[in-house]
């Protein structure tokens, strides 16, 4: 394996019941700017659960920030935690919710230049308001990360960050919130966790039996439990695995000291950037293209990948390839989540318009940033 | 699985050359006070790496700290920490060296009382000076969590406490320490490592699927590994891979939501306190005693180990479960450690001795806390 530096200090405070401990992890005396998203917190009761956990602290609300949050709307909580003087942040949502609040509590303290900066041209984060998390959806691993993706609308751009700074001090996970999750979310946070595995082990071997068989872990339980979520809702035993393998999944372990790819993710983020297709989706369609033509230098793993996880051991090398991507295809469309672009009714357009951009950019992506606009074309292609 | 809550702080660099980072992780203007054992550190080029990097600083260094490090020889570097106003405590070396610092760190800070009584009544730290660490052997995993076993040789007693106060800020493994260590060093290490997991893993399942293949991942790794270590002692990927399973082991994360054991640590830290008897032979000496007398209760899990680890498939529960047991048996000798007493030179007496003390100390051991003198008698009896 190679070097590497692995820090990961988020507090996880895991099971049924535990959001009652909300208001015991915030500094006494702290003024909550609370955040959520479309208001299915009001529906499922886990707003009750942290309203009733916080009685003690000083609250502003705010919600509406949306899937694939909106820059224009976390500058708007930024004024509020100005204006407030807003000490802590607890975000109560998904992903979206957490990274927005991410991004919040960075561009509240980032006071020299502007806080479109920290996306753009990727300025160190400042400093951070402190942030804890109820999750309410799992998949992205937000809740035990540095990482953080925004759009900006008005320039159908998609852009990320990290920072230590604005890992959650701690994030709360009760499984029970999957109870009224709908279909279309389970299955995109079941998607949106095995392609974070994926990106962290499809590469090329560096022997690291521990992170390889850890990411091997992951993605047997996700296959496993999956399923079962979205078949009984109400499976807390299930609902608890598919949680804490999502947690994992994105938490830095498994791509410690390992090459990474996240070829997938910048692909995918321009799809949704163009047209709002939910991020597990846009994973869905892009990575079976990146498989297949990076099949050569993604070779080993893939054969690894093959046996370990889909039992896949006989036949030639092309042979096991090819069945390792359909495998993974049929997995995803099991889930209800369609892999190729006309069904999202993405046509070549999209692909110019894409393969422009990164042109434009002038950087690669991939394990061996060998991926350029020629091979996004051929990948984006694939899955036509 | 279970409600848990986990949450590890401390910073792992990892890979050959990153001693040299030792002292651009302390605190700018620290006393410290270096801790060392026995004087390897002299002998691998340890020392001179950790000396030339930490030259900004105002030094004293505290040597022979012995392997199951005594209370007696730990408050004589209390009383210099004291006179001297440390401000930051550096360990290099292995897993006694850092429980020994460990133990300086919480003793200096616990004014109220004597130190004693954080090993002996299981008093909380009341504080700890930080702690940093450089890892010369992988086995005790004491670099990323937050417990110490410490030997008061007047009493003859091994006891631990756990405090979140004394994790290291940082901890670096440079996998090279290892092309130094005697066999005897390498093979403790491996079966240290072997059975913490198995402390965490072999009690009874509660779908905890991430959980299990975790720990099922770095028991193979330590199967694979290991040996290949002892074979070539110059090989930095096994290296590597050895020691990194032997951190993963026990850090908290495959431990987090599931049942422990513990009882074979509890026995061997008896037959330890009585006959020196390194650590992770005693370990050796006692699972598989612990394996035979609680085969009923830990059945589905020992058939898993079975199956996922040895790859035993065949035959009825009885036989699976008497095969298991005996690959493990085998693992151990395979690497030099002898697995009952009498090689060790303890017979019934130390058995009474030990049945004994458990029976004043009133309460039992185990995942269902119902291994008490009784069992501890049979468990033993069985390692004749």
């Amino acid at each position: 394996m190679y070097n590497f530096e692995f820090q990961n200090p988020v507090k996880i405070i895991f099971g049924k019941g535990e959001i009652s401990k909300v208001g015991l992890n915030i500094p006494k005396g702290s003024k909550i700017l609370l955040t959520y998203g479309g208001g299915s917190i009001f529906k499922n009761g886990v707003y009750d659960q942290v309203k009733s956990a916080i009685k003690v602290f000083d609250v502003i609300e705010f919600g509406g920030i949306e899937p694939n949050p909106h820059y224009e709307t976390l500058m708007k909580a930024v004024e509020i935690a100005k204006t407030e003087s807003i000490t802590f942040l607890l975000s109560v949502g998904g992903g979206s919710v957490l990274d927005g609040t991410k991004f919040i509590a960075a561009a509240v303290l980032f006071t020299k230049g502007d806080p479109w900066h920290i996306l753009s041209r990727r300025a160190p984060v400042q400093g951070a308001i402190p942030i804890g998390a109820v999750l309410t959806l799992p998949a992205t691993g937000s809740e035990m990360n540095s990482g953080a993706v925004i759009t900006r609308v008005e320039f159908q751009e998609k852009l990320s960050f990290m920072s230590p700074l604005v890992m959650p001090k701690f994030s709360i996970l009760d499984p029970e919130v999957i109870f009224s999750l709908p279909d279309r979310q389970v299955a995109n946070g079941i998607v949106d966790s095995f392609v974070h595995v994926i990106e962290q082990y499809l590469t090329f071997p560096v022997n690291s039996p521990i992170q390889d068989r850890f990411a091997e872990s992951i993605l047997k339980t996700l296959i496993e439990e999956g399923p079962k979520v979205l078949a009984n809702r109400n499976d807390y035993e299930s609902a608890s695995n598919l949680m804490w393998s999502s947690t994992m999944a994105l938490n830095g372990l498994i791509g410690a000291g390992v090459p990474q790819d996240w070829a997938t993710h910048m692909i995918g983020h321009e799809l949704t950037a163009y047209h709002g297709i939910d991020h597990a989706r846009t994973l869905a369609i892009v990575l079976p293209g990146v498989m297949h033509i990076k099949r050569n230098q993604k070779k080993d793993k893939i054969l690894q990948l093959g046996e370990r996880v889909w039992g896949i051991s006989e036949g030639n090398d092309d042979d096991r390839i090819k069945l390792t991507i359909s495998k993974t295809v049929e997995f995803f469309e099991s889930v209800g989540i369609p892999t190729k672009l006309p069904e999202y009714n993405v046509g070549t357009e999209t692909i110019d318009s894409i393969c422009d951009r990164f042109k434009k950019r002038g950087y690669k992506v991939g394990e061996k940033a060998d991926i350029g606009p020629t091979e996004i074309r051929l990948i984006l292609e694939d899955r036509l």
